[in-house]
């Protein structure tokens, strides 16, 4: 592996030590940061933190958006009830209501299948491939040859790795394509539910207090991995057996104290901590407010629509959920961002590096031009946004998503297996048919009818050079503006269309699955038809989005080559932005201040359940659990200093989506809760930390351990655990 | 004075430290708690407290509603921005909008005469009247002569005293009648207002804030006593100079920290500690919650027909606040109640009360049958609140309220003064003519009518038994259900009366002052004509309700002369409840925790200004403010543990409404700020203390003189005042 990345931290960090809790770091990074991680309280040398298959990483798995950990020798493996929440979902009964009664297998045999689809992925090799990636790439090539043969190089070394079908592999690009690496994950395939509490204590506050502090939230669950008597990831079998993983996590039931050093292992998803002032403004001043707009309006179209509880309400749940959920986190953002700094230290930074560059002649001429040349390539991008954006939550109407899905399938059949679309090859296959299957439970008719006409609405108030001619046509849009639109017209047509697709039934739509372009062409299906008629449209915009793709390939690399020099100048830290693979970030208990005039304390305590609870979900904590917190049986989890059970605790550790499910760890990588969320405040986190407003939350294994014994009797798994004070 | 409250508290207070922060002591109850005062951290002698024309006692004012305090030897008066808002509001022009500007008199010659009708009441002696008040009173009387005679009596020692007219008198009833005093208080006519911050200081935060903490509002502004030339109160002239009190307190810009002793001496309102369960369940169950949504209506009303800065909303905006004051109140109450265990506590303080009562039978046989006898007349009382309520809200429409009034004049009039009801006497005359003409600054006949016609379709909604025959046959509602109602038929009456009305006329108001009952008779204006018709059916309402007011004044005391008796049998303290007579209450400055996981930390700072601020009212701080904070121009007022200056800190002290304005003492009773509120958790203190929850809010002196010095220029008033640290 090449150690440039490590270089630089040899030097930065002696010099940053107040900066520790911010960062997500490559294990690889580890040795060079050791006297740092022992300094802030890790009892582990932190050398062993790199072995990906050695203690403690070698039980830190990832599921694909979420992380888990093993807890047991014999594949139990933790992480949120959010995360478990789709296999909960998935088999819940009219009867038998898991979401709301909670699940619990008391033997092997009582455990169920998981969501179809669902993996565990267990990282066992990373190699750095930016070479391998960059392979005949020249100075001259257009940006669309240069996007196709990074795509191209990509693929291939996935489909080489994946040769070996027991694993999935991954060419993932690090500081904006200065880096590349490639992962190599085992896959187990048979993984069954085991517990979750109910949703009452595992979804606890809900919606009202996500992303918020103080939180009272039980969000855990159990998973178990299961593979065939040969030890190898099988597809599900009766005949299976408990994968048996190298490591396990020990848990330490005393959990941790305000100050003490915790870290967490775990997949982050997404951050942007280098992108240019121009992306920053562009993003939080109209991305944001516009994109925030759009999933308020679906959301109010989405009640409007559906009564509470009712088939349709129940079907859109997740999606409300998932677009309340950014809605919520663009608006914190947006307020952070007008609240704060964010943008004049951006500028400052870009004033200092230039300074900083021109100040040297073979500095200027190596990076001088890549800011300005890279923020002219990323306007060139957004100067259509305004469409973009509008097409992309047009995709919230599903028998048009579904459509275009299906027709570029077949589309993209007609290539070689490595020269298709990714999620088109045969590797994505399986997981196409399971989603093509999993729209009957999350589609309405008349709610997908609402999206479109939306959308549509705000789409005749496009200027003509962003209006889309074949749907224009499909629509007899091609007049219309934002003055003259006739939607009743409008609805109309869709009346019709509505009422002639099949592609509302499943076995239509994986019937589609199996068929070639001449059909899709041949189709009177008006959802078809619509996609076939913009089908070159589309691809004309998509191919002019990867040839500029490919032109920024040539100068973000750049860009952040300047930045990381000038930083490693400044011995200021640099670490790479999230990007779903596995890091560490540690730091430690820790309150913080919302707000002039109040302070966050780091723990909140069952009382705090009681006081919150109206009998009226998401506050509707399971009497029994009432009953005993009244009656102060806390069992052997109390913690004396708050003379109560731990609910969740703060940290100051460094995350992002993706590390949900993540364990939390103490000095000696025992498991004592899991992350599960950040305070509200931290949320602009993802392109800025503050110090200050950054925090965690995490479920206290206590208030984990407390509940599995008193409320849910889950005793068979407590035992299975090895469990250490 | 009798002592007999005082004995109590001997025995009571030594066996109570922990509770002394609960308590609005009466001056003459001091001494009995010098030790726990000084204890507490008094630094004066606590006999000196009890001299009403001492120090510190003669430099506390009433403003009627609020307190204030002399705080210069030439009668400056310091209070509450939202005290002097009144006189800010009316002093304002189109050209000078002094609420949104601020105003300031540079010299005594620039200082503005208040609202008319402002008065200053400088207590100078209470004195113990139960026996006049009863004399006359026997066992077997009617209740209405019980009523009658006490009134008369309480009458008669108010016009006695008030012979001398630089006086106001008044006979006030502690413990529900068990016993009475007679107050006198020096009334200052002059009164002159020398300085209010802007609004965007003095009121920032808006209702937004209001009750809540974290909290940022510059909450004070200054008055001016003047008096003749002799040094006796006066009507406003030129030739009046300022009243030279003989005490004021001195300023100390040190002011206090965390845990320090502070005390405030005010007027507080009203507060219902000792009621029973009975009581306490209809209030939170019922009349909270149905005034609440009333009110609620009301204020969607005045929104939906006045545009936000109409003319018309400008005239409600004084309506709106107290109306969502209120609201809001309510709600913080209920959703206390609810939540906490003030219910069970009263219904466990009654079994035990009665247990102890039942345990000695010269006891039962004395005190026996008061709560049952109480809570039998409460609940005949009770029997028609619905129909109470309404014709309480009712009031809210101008028009018939004024026409009420005016006729009642009337009638008051025919009897000698003294025989006459509250509010209709000689001494009230000129107060009864300045709230006829103040009307024009807060009426609508659009929104009149809304009320009018909102309050009617809940009256209809009334069974037949709680129905007022006069008014049924004047809008011809007799056969009118919640189901036939025709609010159509209805509004066109109104229309017609609307239009048909002259008491929309300040000159017709004044003139209807002078007439009599005949004149009223005769009239053609539509709703003195319903004044008249209803009237004998109101007064027989009001009849009935001072029956039962009479019979249940053989009750009250007998329950109160109970519990006192039980409160100091088992060592727990007494003081009355707040009657808008002067009290003291101490305690010291602290935090505490409005929820699991938060704390709220005794200070807020300047920056917190900053960062609430958004450029719209509530939260719109002055450019040059703002900019003096980004500076850290926090000249000699920032406190070292926070490192800026304290805008608002906490203190555990008992207030409520009517305390607005009271200065926050320290332990050598110099002055350190200005109680304005209390957090939102205490609302139900008015009911119920609770020494975790209860919190009042104060503006620090150091922000008031940080604003006054650096923001405002008020360095006269700096001067002026005795500054020690």
């Amino acid at each position: 592996m090449k150690k440039l990345a490590l270089s630089f931290m040899l030097t930065t960090l002696a010099a940053n030590t107040a900066l520790a809790d911010e960062g997500m770091w490559q294990p690889n990074q580890l040795p060079t940061i050791a006297t740092q991680l022992t300094k802030a309280g890790l009892a582990l040398n932190p050398k062993n933190l790199t072995d990906l298959t050695g203690f403690p990483m070698g039980a830190i798995v990832s599921l694909g958006g979420c992380t888990a950990s093993f807890v047991s020798d014999q594949g139990l493996v933790a992480t949120n009830h959010h995360c478990v929440y789709g296999s909960v979902q998935y088999n819940s009964t009219e009867e038998n209501n898991l979401l709301e009664n909670g699940f619990l297998a008391k033997s092997f045999k009582e455990e169920l299948p998981r969501t179809p689809g669902s993996r565990i992925y267990v990282t066992e090799e990373i190699n750095e491939v930016t070479a391998l990636v960059n392979a005949g790439l020249t100075k001259t090539m257009s940006g669309t040859d240069r996007y196709k043969a990074i795509d191209k190089n990509s693929k291939t070394l996935v489909a080489e790795c994946e040769n070996d079908d027991r694993y999935r592999c991954s060419v993932v690009n690090f500081h904006g394509g200065l880096e590349y690496y490639l992962f190599k994950q085992l896959t187990i395939r048979d993984v069954r539910l085991v517990h979750a509490p109910a949703s009452s204590i595992g979804k606890y506050g809900g919606d009202i207090d996500n992303w918020m502090w103080p939180r009272h939230t039980g969000d855990y669950g159990f998973y178990r991995a299961y593979v065939g008597k040969d030890g190898q990831p099988a597809d599900y079998s009766e005949n299976n057996v408990p994968y048996h993983p190298k490591h396990h996590l020990k848990v330490n039931k005393s959990s941790v104290d305000e100050g003490d050093y915790i870290m967490v292992l775990g997949y982050p998803g997404r951050t942007n901590r280098y992108r240019t002032a121009y992306e920053v403004e562009n993003q939080f001043t109209w991305t944001y407010p516009q994109a925030k707009a759009y999933r308020e309006e679906i959301i109010d179209l989405i009640h409007q629509h559906s009564e509470e509880g009712s088939e349709a309400r129940i079907k859109y749940e997740s999606t409300l959920a998932g677009l309340a959920n950014y809605a919520k986190n663009y608006g914190s953002m947006i307020h952070s961002y007008k609240k704060g700094s964010f943008q004049t230290r951006k500028q400052t930074l870009e004033v200092n590096l230039t300074n900083w560059l021109n100040s040297d002649a073979q500095r200027k001429a190596k990076y001088g031009k890549a800011l300005n040349g890279l923020n002219e390539l990323l306007k060139m991008d957004n100067s259509h946004q305004a469409r973009d954006l509008i097409l992309g939550y047009l995709r919230y109407n599903k028998m048009l998503t579904t459509a275009y899905k299906l027709h570029r399938l077949a589309v993209e059949k007609q290539k070689p297996n490595l020269e298709r679309e990714s999620g088109y090859q045969a590797r994505d296959i399986t997981r196409f048919e399971q989603n093509m299957k999993a729209l009957d439970r999350r589609y309405d008719a008349d709610i997908d009818q609402e999206i479109i006409v939306a959308m549509l609405t705000h789409y005749v108030a496009l200027p003509k050079n962003d209006r889309v001619k074949s749907i224009d046509e499909f629509f007899g849009l091609s007049k219309s503006t934002v003055d003259n639109f006739n939607e009743k017209k409008l609805r109309k047509q869709l009346a019709k269309m509505y009422k002639k697709t099949q592609l509302n039934s499943q076995k239509q739509r994986l019937a589609w699955m199996d068929k070639d372009v001449n059909d899709f062409e041949k189709s009177n299906d008006p959802f078809i038809q619509l996609a076939v008629a913009s089908f070159e449209e589309r691809k004309a915009i998509e191919d002019k989005s990867n040839e500029l793709a490919g032109n920024i390939q040539t100068y973000r690399p750049k860009y952040m080559q300047a930045l990381i020099a000038y930083f490693n100048d400044n011995n200021l830290p640099v670490y790479a932005d999230a990007n779903s693979t596995l890091r560490i970030t540690y730091g430690n208990v820790k309150g913080y201040s919302p707000q002039d005039g109040l302070t966050a304390t780091p723990y909140t305590t069952l009382e705090g359940i009681v006081a919150k609870n109206t009998g009226i979900a998401p506050f509707n904590a399971p009497k029994k659990q009432l009953d005993l917190i009244k009656n102060k049986q806390y069992g052997e989890y109390a913690k004396k200093s708050i003379g109560s059970v731990p609910v969740n605790y703060l940290g100051t550790l460094d995350i992002t989506g993706g590390n949900s499910g993540s364990p939390t760890l103490n000095d000696k990588a025992e498991f004592v809760g899991l992350v599960f969320d950040g305070v509200y405040e931290s949320i602009i986190g993802d392109w800025d930390y503050d110090t200050k407003l950054n925090r965690s939350i995490h479920v206290d294994i206590r208030y984990m351990l407390w509940v599995m014994e008193h409320v849910d009797g889950a005793t068979n798994l407590i035992n299975e655990m090895d469990i250490v004070e």
